[in-house]
């Protein structure tokens, strides 16, 4: 096995990471359009000694590059992205969100975490080996987009039209999070996400509560009826066949689930900040935030703080699913129950959301995600790296396996508590050197691993 | 009996009305001040006869003035207000809000027909016989105020404080409005109102609904839940004590109701604009309407279209009250009911909102309103008037009844479908000198009117 370089020069490294976060790349505002060719640009002249290119979609460029002279080896395909989400109220930030700060070793800025970091970390480990070996331990490609932040949409299409440029037998992905800062982790699970309005229509404009009220059906009161009936008091989701399919938790499962470490009062103190934990009875916490599907009324709007009976009233409804469940399936579901809920006297809609995503996973015994764990080991030897699940979804992972047939092993080193999508978004630098010697770590092992060469290898 | 002057100088009254409502007075907008300042100064101005005068108060300035030569004949007590709503969206007005226009027969203008028509028909009418007599047929003190749209709040100490200028046998008011512009009609009843807000809190802050959802309350569903037990699912109030009180409805009251011409598909597809009309079982749409308090949510508000647990959701809530409903007793039973409701998982708040108003009633058998209704079958000799309720209320009747002692007869000659608080508010320029016949009529027979002679008799 060959020897993992240094990376013994942080002040470089901060200094580079300063330079790629000072790019404002907001995926989601157009009048950044010139600051996400700069910052892809910016990745791609990392990559000069893999071919670095930038490719155009028909929304923000894709960086493209490879390094594929290791015959015999396997090849894995890096993601990452490197646009950012807005900075949000700047008000709310100790230092501009585009000027990075370096305070009590973290550097604090847009994207710091999320996902500029973690994406510097693969760029740096790949340049080490390449100046240390004259080449890498297996082969690599990657793979940097600038549509993250606003649900990758122009991914889908790019994987069709490049996919033999992309052929490989893992995504290895920079985006994501580890769970806590004390732990190390590997996230084997991601929920699907499907999103849907309800629109209950009542009269044609907002009627004076004196003149009509009593007279007419409320699209508050129906809307309010209609949400109730969703869950159970006890707060089980009361949606016929929502839970169809969903496989049950065998006690296997049970066990390491118990083996997590959670403290359910430091939880609902700290984290949840709620008088009291709430959920689908017959699971613990844990199994309810990681195992069971959800169905959350996230936003609720109808009239206002005066006298009216509101023309109409509108709830925004996400449901976060699990492996089996499929997003149509449920939204049928739900618009079967709603129809059956229906109250008199009004209309009721409902409006899919786009953007479903089915659940994703990797089974905890696929080869990557043994020797991720022993990278983990080799960077933490104190502490047993865990095996964990993500409520948030990962589109690109769904889309990876979709069109290309990968499975990705999300190896991040951005921490769940480092403020994403948040002012004072920041990254921890004792992560940056830890993250290079584990990628490092990973790709050495990754390398001589030979269930992964697969029929992509070169 | 006098006789009743001419009102035949139209368009001496459409300039004077033109005067009155080319003066922006909004009080709600601080801005106006000076404004409310002119409009006050211009209806003193129109009762010079009668020692008009402009009386500060806490707030806008009340105009006040007295013509007090009929010894032996009964006083009544002229109400209106020269105060007007904000003009709201002027896009949404064919002519300028404070300019007013003639089209077809009305006047276009904010403030035409709240309250400054039908203010103008009372001034015109005293001006009238002290022109055409040298006096008035009774005694008659003005009362216009400047706070009507805003809840009247320094009203109560203003009648405190001026209650023995201030005495009389009967208000007269010039602001409220008839049913509609066929039929015309007396209001003996206005619902009383109190409002509150119901505030569901949940986590401190919005949280991720991927990463936590499924492990706290969501106040969004909380608030759905406590909503949805505020009704029976047939449409009656499910709240305990809600009714307590609540005279039954005789076979008299139901009877004079039927006789009342009600179209409920009209109503249903012209006014409300609703699939289906719903409500209280066991009560027509009129007796809903008229006769049954009501309960209605106003709005809802929590989180929004995006993937948060909301910190908090909330609801505004008002009841429409009918006599023997005490507001602070309705509050009370809606507190209890929600905190018997009350979800697990997060803290609800009541917050009672100022501005709580009982109901208001005069007997339909009381001698004004057979007064009142000879003075309208005088003007409409074809139409019988008929005796009507508002589900809306009358903060300023209530007044007088508790602290002056006086039952307020409402005579507006506005209409309830010229577009109150909308844009294009209008008054119907037939209005003005059947307006001024009626009220003179109506002076005539309370001069008249023995009964009335109170202990107020000058």
């Amino acid at each position: 096995m060959a020897a993992i370089p240094s990376f013994s020069d942080r002040e470089r490294y901060v200094r580079e990471l300063g330079e790629f976060l000072r790019i404002p790349s907001v995926s989601r505002e157009p009048e950044h359009r010139h600051d996400l060719d700069a910052a892809a640009a910016w990745v791609a002249g990392q990559l000069t000694f893999a071919g670095g290119r930038v490719v155009e979609t028909a929304g923000h460029p894709i960086v493209l590059g490879e390094w594929l002279g290791a015959p015999g080896a396997p090849t894995i395909l890096v993601y990452g992205h490197y646009d950012v989400q807005p900075a949000g109220d700047e008000t709310g930030w100790e230092s501009p969100p585009f000027e990075p700060a370096v305070r009590g070793g973290r550097v604090y800025a847009r994207g710091a975490t999320d996902d500029k970091g973690p994406v510097l970390v693969a760029l740096k480990v790949a340049q080490a080996f390449a100046e240390q070996d004259g080449g890498l331990p297996l082969n690599v490609r990657f793979l940097v987009e600038g549509e993250e932040e606003i649900g990758s949409p122009s991914l889908p299409a790019f994987l069709e039209q490049h996919r033999d440029e992309l052929a490989a037998d893992l995504v290895v992905s920079a985006d994501g999070a580890m769970w806590r800062p004390t732990e190390p982790s590997i996230a084997i699970s991601a929920k699907g996400l499907v999103g849907l309005d309800i629109v209950v229509s009542g009269p044609r404009i907002d009627l004076h509560s004196g003149r009509h009220g009593g007279a007419v059906q409320n699209p508050n009161h129906a809307l309010a009826r209609i949400l109730a009936s969703l869950h159970t008091p006890e707060g089980a989701v009361a949606v016929p066949g929502f839970y169809d399919g969903v496989a049950p938790l065998g006690e296997a499962d049970r066990a390491a689930l118990a083996r997590v470490p959670f403290d359910d009062e430091a939880y609902r103190r700290d984290v949840a900040a709620v008088p009291a934990l709430h959920g689908e009875p017959g699971f613990t916490t844990l199994e309810r935030l990681w195992i069971r599907p959800t169905l959350e009324v996230n936003g609720i709007a109808g009239g206002g703080p005066f006298t009216v009976i509101p023309g109409r009233a509108t709830a925004h409804v996400t449901c976060r699913l699990v492996p089996d469940q499929r997003p149509d399936a449920i939204l049928g579901a739900i618009a079967a129950h709603v129809g059956a809920h229906r109250p008199p006297g009004v209309e009721v809609e409902i409006v899919p959301q786009p953007g479903a995503v089915p659940a994703y996973s990797i089974p905890a015994d696929h080869p990557a995600i043994a020797e991720a764990e022993a990278a983990l080991r080799a960077v933490y030897p104190d502490r047993e790296p865990l095996l964990v699940r993500m409520g948030g979804t990962l589109p690109a992972a769904v889309l990876f396996e979709r069109i290309l047939g990968l499975k990705t092993l999300l190896f991040s080193f951005s921490t769940g508590d480092e403020q994403l999508h948040a002012p004072n978004e920041f990254f921890r630098l004792s992560r940056l050197e830890e993250g290079m010697r584990a990628w490092a770590e990973l790709w050495l092992r990754l390398a001589a691993e030979r269930v992964l060469r697969g029929a992509s290898r070169i």
